[in-house]
């Protein structure tokens, strides 16, 4: 089920632009991040429930290809998969769509460690892959 | 000793910078709080070192006036000072010099309440009362 | 027709709290950037629209009360309406409601100059007060 | 003279931190920026002025491996130079040193494409050449 996408929707703020007119390269990392939290909630879960378990998922690797412009208000489409799973690490991939131009943008990936409350490595608990492999189609994403 | 002045300079991010070609007007706050960490360090504290110690002074008021415009790459000083301590709060006043134009571009204030380990708001202990009192000239400067 | 209110709902990000646990102070201004975003596209217009045809609103003044907190991916919405009107100047307010507590956590307001495409402060044209008196029920939302 | 490295020193802002208590990964790449724009005042020019030359730098591509933490408060260290020079391409790489630790926490690169006032993608001009290659103890650091 790890090949099956969410898709987030968000509009890019005057905030994350800056002087050259578009929108500032760290910001498309906020986009990833959301993009990640509609994951989860896709498949019935979110991430503020993993951590109140002591999980966290701190990011120990980002790459970013930027192939076009996005600009203010502009609406974004962000597709984000889970693409590889290690015994204590998840990669995330994105692909981000400009809704105002019809064009893929941007894509990237990010790597996650699986830490747990002591905030050390752990392998991924049974319990988090049951979650991980979740159809989405299965549950209700949560509000 | 409250009215004795902290300056603190910044040089202004390009991601700090928006569409319209200068400083964010949120961005303004983060300079706000990295003058209050230097107000503490000129006093021989940090505020971590409060918070290590539990006590904790979240925003609950601001207020800015923008008078001017701050560009990229430009030099700030952001002038601080502690203009009036109640029972469990403290008020900051900020005036910002762009040194570029040799103007004051900006004014404000944040309240702040003190808070415990517990995350309720408290009275401010004598021994913070002591170190808010100090006069930087007889500590040396945290580095 | 001004005190017909505009609500835009927000889901708070990760990037967007500090190791306090909750939102960071400066993030709440990006939100009330969204929601006079919002404001305009349920008149039928956009900001942009209004930069594209030369006329910029730079904020002068900002006040925000912090009232309670706002934590990681709780939903808010964001309250703004035009508060009063001058001849070159335009204050928004705004009212966030927490919808995990149910609680109004945030009050605030900004101040905003009407500036021409030379970036000079300009009466606010008779095109731009009919924009800000219409009736939102007259129109649809923008996309 | 592109092995010749530039240190900027970073302390970390409390606004750049998020609720896991260390700097969001998102603000690795301000640091970045902000270590560039050293980078070029070491060569004795801006990247201010370089812009308004109509040379911009806009970024094409992000890699960053997040090895340790980087708390609140912490100064670091960014050390960035110019490892690659293509036709029409400059890439900067970075090693971040966190000085609480006296450990290297952070690496990762940039790739930027070189546009002209037309935002268009053009070869390298020889004035812009000459000041990459410019080594920095010939010249004083601009301010």
């Amino acid at each position: 089920m790890l090949d099956v996408k969410t898709l987030e929707r968000i509009r890019v703020r005057y905030g994350e632009t800056d002087q050259m007119g578009h929108a500032y390269y760290a910001n498309y990392l906020f986009w990833f991040e959301q993009a990640r939290g509609a994951w989860c909630r896709d498949r019935g879960f979110t991430y503020k429930s993993l951590e109140a378990e002591g999980i966290f998922l701190p990011v120990v690797e980002v790459h970013v290809n930027y192939r076009g412009e996005i600009k203010y208000d502009e609406w974004i489409t962000v597709e984000v998969w889970v693409s590889e799973l290690r015994r204590a690490a998840i990669r995330f991939d994105y692909r981000i769509l400009n809704e105002e131009t019809g064009k893929v943008t941007t894509e990237g990936y990010t790597w996650h460690v699986v830490m747990g409350s002591e905030r050390k490595a752990i392998s991924i608990p049974e319990s988090m892959k049951l979650l991980l492999g979740r159809n989405p189609s299965d549950y209700d994403s949560v509000e």
